[in-house]
């Protein structure tokens, strides 16, 4: 369970990525796979949360690292590389921003049970 | 405070939008003020969270709602529309697209004080 807030010491990823229908589900399998086998051991990781469009044409990885620094040495390690590309290659295009949180708002029962 | 999480019964709700890097302050305000003033008083609505990316290039809406049914009502108020037009003129492009989360990872201290 991760935490939208504006007042988290962490960066978001927001990595968007096309991709045919047919591979929508392999492609999120593999991003949950690497995030479990490789990303999470990053110094600086916080979450990471795969999901799936309902549409079939997109999977989106919204995913906090610590620090802006943290995620880039994830960026330039050969083994995260090897996975990133496995995760690339099932995509049409694919395009990973990182954000800050300037505004939240909810509904006073948004988690009410 | 949003919460990520595969059990939630609801929708999210990604918009990414392309912007010119002077416009991107104002975009993000213009999405923050159609939240609070219109958007969270219909049915159905759980959470908006206003991202700016760091490279100035894109802000992001990560927003839940209850159902599908409750998004497209909103998407059709003629009051909705209007402060999603003005959003859009702000903009270069932006592409909504409605989700389902399918895999959440943290760290142990992710939130650890």
């Amino acid at each position: 369970m991760a935490t939208i807030a504006i007042d988290q010491d962490l960066v978001t990823l927001v990595n968007v990525f096309i991709v045919n229908p047919e591979q929508q589900q392999r492609l999120a399998a593999v991003l949950a796979e690497a995030t479990t086998t490789v990303m999470n051991r990053f110094p600086g990781y916080v979450s990471a949360n795969i999901h799936r469009s309902l549409d079939g044409t997109r999977v989106v990885n919204y995913a906090q690292w610590r620090r802006v620094e943290d995620f880039e040495a994830m960026v330039r390690d050969p083994i995260a590389q090897q996975h990133m590309r496995s995760a690339s290659k099932l995509a049409t295009s694919f395009e990973p921003h990182l954000y800050e949180v300037v505004f939240t708002d909810q509904a006073a029962d948004a988690y009410a049970p």
